[in-house]
């Protein structure tokens, strides 16, 4: 699947995944107003909802991007309905032809783990029958258990040929308080690091990059620059751009010198394009269109700042 | 909410709670057997499965004990209906009185933690409804990302008199790669064990008692021992104990001097008791029998343990 990423990459000329963070303040009011008439003000109708506004940005982003990252916590809060829609939307996207990460930061201990692995990204036995479940290519996974956490993720890739990105250094505002202690006078994202691209060695595909990559925000720069060195064969996957302050001249330390290496996300910058001033022309109508001009500013934006290479 | 829980422990002299972590493995073939003929086998008839099995179980012990713990990666491994089986037993559990400690490690960075707040804790609006999605009594939460992770759980907690548990100390064998790294000659644990005890000061409970919990593993009693000290007013979240080789010896210094303080988790140790041999008599039919004589054994485990004070 790694190998598929870096071919769309290429194909695309777009080193760009659209997260699909569908908050409800983020659709517009014709595609609400339908779903309720149909269904209600209930969790059928909100998650109706949800799968129009996706349908149509899909529809209209598919062709220019490698990738898409839905955010499972934005259907999760609309119940069962919710997370049946992430599963529509996770198919609809494979079936264009899209790379899906599963942004679900899952973790646990051994058979926990194993039982996450099957749900996202494997295969679950059920009597004689071997069925998939919501079937993402990637998985986000959380570290904070350590390897037996991770390990049943990496069996499941290998078998699969699937893969994940770990949490290492976060693009929030409190990241630090865990992941920047100094342990033997190096961060713990560092350590974290370390471990990934050791997870990583086993874990190769068929060109540079192992399919075990990393998360690491675009609001670090410095930290991205480190890692980078750490983890030379991961692909990092970048949040943090656009709305979290991410500007794309603080990209270029995330990619390696063969232009490769790094996924950017971003996630309201692009699905709500429209509620910005600089997008407000498309109005609500006109909210899938505004994400494409989006999506087609973001890459001149990523390709300017590689072109203009190191700073 | 934590006050119920330390109600219901008073009320049933049992600091116990059960792991609802419905491995298909553990599933009686008669219960499975008549699943798979209403459902085939697939994820329904998986979840239907699950669901018979869970009923028997709770039906079974509900009386004996203060809480659960449904581990919903046991659950979310059978996709929608696998996760409408968990919404199912949160709601039977809470019918018949038990406090539900959802084990969902969720944690992610500011509005994401909110819609995993809302969706396990507290409520989402959709249009003029104000809905509740899984509804928990307490969820796990993963410190990795940070305050800003955590605290958008703590706001739900506030509003709807509800509860955490942030992972501190894991009882995997590897939790150490990570969480016991020195940092400032201090380990991991601790520092996030801090972390708890002051996001807890502004969320206690009408007792000694805040509604900030912290999970540490049974396996690590000597590191728990520390905890304890660090975190005088948060309930201590047990897992490890039985099938991970947590004995009852191991737990006096969980508990703080008023004997309350902790609550221990058992999981296959009590669902799958009649797959032991010291329960093998009850057979598969009878299952949910097993699973009480298993509490009751626990139950004196602890109690033997208590009284014989720290040692």
């Amino acid at each position: 699947m790694i190998d598929k990423l870096i071919d769309r990459i290429k194909k695309t000329n777009a080193p760009i995944v659209v997260g699909l963070d569908p908050m409800m303040k983020f659709v517009p009011d014709h595609i609400r107003e339908a779903a309720f008439r149909e269904y209600g003000e209930t969790l059928e109708g909100a998650a109706e909802a949800v799968w129009q506004y996706n349908k149509g940005i899909i529809d209209a982003v598919y062709d220019l991007i490698p990738a898409v990252k839905p955010q499972i916590a934005m259907y999760e809060q609309f119940g069962v309905p919710g997370l049946a829609v992430f599963q529509r939307t996770v198919k609809y996207c494979k079936e264009k032809g899209l790379v899906v990460i599963g942004d679900v930061k899952r973790g646990d201990i051994g058979s926990t783990s194993e039982a996450y692995a099957a749900a996202h990204l494997g295969k679950v036995q059920v009597g004689g029958s071997v069925l998939s479940v919501f079937d993402e290519d990637f998985a986000t996974v959380n570290p904070y258990l350590g390897s037996d956490g991770v390990k049943p993720f990496l069996n499941v890739c290998q078998k699969e040929k699937k893969g994940i990105f770990v949490l290492v250094k976060t693009s929030n505002p409190s990241s630090g308080e865990l992941q920047d202690r100094l342990a033997d006078k190096r961060p713990v994202y560092e350590l974290v690091g370390e471990q990934v691209a050791a997870w990583g060695e086993a874990c190769m595909g068929s060109g540079s990059y192992s399919y075990v990559g990393a998360v690491v925000g675009a609001t670090y720069p410095e930290q991205g620059k480190t890692l980078r060195k750490i983890m030379p064969k991961a692909f990092i996957l970048v949040p943090g751009y656009g709305a979290q302050g991410g500007r794309g001249a603080d990209l270029v330390h995330f990619f390696n010198e063969d232009g490769f290496g790094a996924i950017i996300n971003s996630s309201r910058g692009i699905i709500a394009a429209y509620q910005q001033e600089q997008y407000a022309r498309f109005g609500q109508q006109g909210y899938a269109d505004a994400a494409r001009a989006a999506v087609v500013a973001m890459r001149e934006d990523i390709a300017q700042a590689l072109g203009a290479g190191p700073v």
